[in-house]
């Protein structure tokens, strides 16, 4: 590759989910889509590690949590959204803005969640229906507990709603040693593939809510959706049949290289990159306890603005990396390294950001950077 | 291309939107996908005919129609149908899930509306809030008259809201001159893109009626999607970034060969087709006055089933057709004709049905309706 896409997502495709786009059409209501479907949608339980029923619909992730919502709500019902970033926040909102009654348990960005009062809260309103919990928050480059989060709400009424989009595939998401109801993630994350597909998993304890939800729904009904897969192996509409092909080779991909190593791999070489940007002088937006292994954040130096320091990496040196969000906007910078991200990758942004403190005249020993980064990576066993 | 698609959707995918789709990804929020999105949206306002907004959700085309509904509805809100087949009935259950007083006129499947009683009904009820009007009915192949739809519509406070799922892009959808005010359309059909992609051109009456909406929308919220574009000419969330390339590349053919060339092609080829295909023996669903020119039904011949038929039609010549839907299954059998469709397919068509006549022991003279269909087919400039 060129060009260093270390965006938090879309995410680069690999060359087989590429060419896979290219392949001719074929029909949704034939017997070769159906195979397609059933291959996808298997592997991809595989991922998900779970037994639960998984299903694939035309959206981005916040489409997908919109499926998650209108499916499991009642207007009025009480919903514990806890939350400490855009994307926890984003979640609550769809809620809110389909009738729910939030109670909000939110975190100051950056910081982790209290599982403390989490529990309380739970206890205290044990008519809370759903929680809404952000597994991986992007916008901060936090990993929330999600074993945490399900080993507490198991033992409650409430169903456990997770947004994995920015975990799944790059970490453990245990769908059913874990207790997670209703996981959702999307296509073009860690799974690297384009963006289009929602992907949610669907426990029995989920499917019973459903039923009993009152909020209307239509194109995003998952009970029509599991009928069609269950009954003729399709889905309802038209689906992204493209995009599909791509998710084939890109789960194969995951499942060849092997869960635990795809795992240890994101965990080295996120570890890595910290180590090296640390020794060129970037502090990391949050401390590596809580930190995410799929998108890091580091403050945005004080000599130069954002915009300008991106804008000059990205001319001389053809890296994409994305900017903060809300009230972290312009102060902090984030990288994402998910999916089809190599060692390789890794030294190449080191060597690129320490390029780039150069030309803005800051002295970093970018050989040092670049030899304590190599040192970590050692651990990686490559997977071309 | 060695197989006949000839389902109504998904179509065949041209040449270069199949290689478009193995470029690497772009962020969504970088500049070049910016130009990427102008360029898809200024040339698809061209092919809609209109200056109104247009807006690209990732879905297909009945999650289209769920965007038009749940944009412009309140509840208890009076809605009338104009439906006469599967997909007319599928807009009006839209509406009516999401609480919508439904006015039904419901014509048989196969037959055209009445307009006169279409106009009074209007009149009766002038708090109708929306019309919604299928243009190209895919289940039974009829075209219905969509100027004279806006024609009544235009004059009542009521905003018609079209299904041109299988119509734009292989017949004139006049957006501004017909005074339609939400046009749905999805990109698998003429558009010759694969599936994944609803597009919605909305009017400054639509616009009035949306700001009063008072259904929740959050995902499928237009005037998010239409700020987004207005200002930063991005999307709220994440788009389908490899199919938008796909569709660019058709939207360009599209125009290359020119709006005129375009239709008149459709037509002639749906002329050829239902020429040669009587000649053999076929008995069109439809009379020519009201035909659908991308998708043409015909009477499944009695002398056989339609699963044996069609099962031997694919495994021997490789075509790709669809069956009857609702209560027309395996009375009828579909060919679609739209998009990515030369005069070749059509007689590649018609040898594969004649061939596949002989092998049921029925004598047709395959070669006078070739020549039968060549005829019409002079008309055809062709566009390679």
């Amino acid at each position: 590759m060129n060009e260093q896409i270390r965006l938090p997502g879309p995410t680069p495709v690999p060359p087989e989910g590429l060419t896979a786009q290219s392949r001719q059409i074929i029909g949704h209501r034939e017997d070769d889509f159906s195979k397609l479907l059933v291959r996808v949608t298997e592997n991809l339980k595989k991922v998900f590690e779970t037994k639960n029923d998984v299903l694939i619909f035309p959206a981005s992730g916040t489409g997908g949590l919109e499926i998650a919502v209108v499916n499991i709500l009642s207007p009025g019902d009480k919903i514990l959204s806890v939350n400490n970033g855009v994307f926890g926040h984003r979640f609550r909102n769809i809620a809110k803005t389909f009738g729910a009654e939030i109670i909000d348990l939110s975190y100051p960005w950056g910081q982790p969640c209290n599982f403390v009062e989490f529990e309380q809260t739970l206890k205290k309103h044990p008519d809370i229906k759903a929680v809404l919990f952000t597994h991986n928050e992007t916008s901060t480059c936090v990993q929330n507990n999600l074993e945490k989060a399900g080993q507490i709400v198991k033992n409650h009424n409430a169903v456990l709603l997770v947004d994995a989009v920015s975990s799944l595939g790059g970490l453990p998401v245990k769908c059913d040693d874990w207790n997670l109801d209703i996981v959702v993630t999307s296509s073009q994350k860690a799974l690297m593939t384009p963006p289009g597909l929602a992907i949610l998993s669907v426990s029995p304890k989920a499917w019973k809510q459903i039923r009993s939800s009152s909020f209307p729904v239509f194109y995003w009904d998952l009970k029509k959706a599991k009928k069609y897969y269950d009954e003729r192996q399709q889905t309802p509409y038209t689906p992204p049949v493209s995009l599909l092909y791509a998710l084939d080779m890109a789960l194969k991909r995951i499942l060849r290289e092997g869960l635990d190593k795809v795992y240890k791999r994101h965990k080295l070489l996120t570890k890595a990159l910290r180590k090296g940007m640390v020794k060129l002088g970037f502090k990391p937006f949050v401390p590596w306890e809580i930190a995410s292994y799929t998108v890091s954040a580091f403050y945005q130096p004080e000599f130069v603005g954002y915009s300008l320091f991106k804008e000059h990496l990205y001319k001389k040196y053809k890296i994409h990396f994305a900017n903060g969000q809300g009230n972290l906007k312009s102060k902090i910078f984030r990288i994402g390294h998910m999916g089809y991200v190599s060692s390789n990758d890794i030294l190449k942004t080191i060597e690129i950001f320490g390029k780039g403190l150069k030309d803005f005249n800051i002295n970093t020993d970018l050989d040092v950077a670049l030899s304590d980064c190599k040192e970590v990576l050692r651990g990686v066993e490559e997977y071309v």
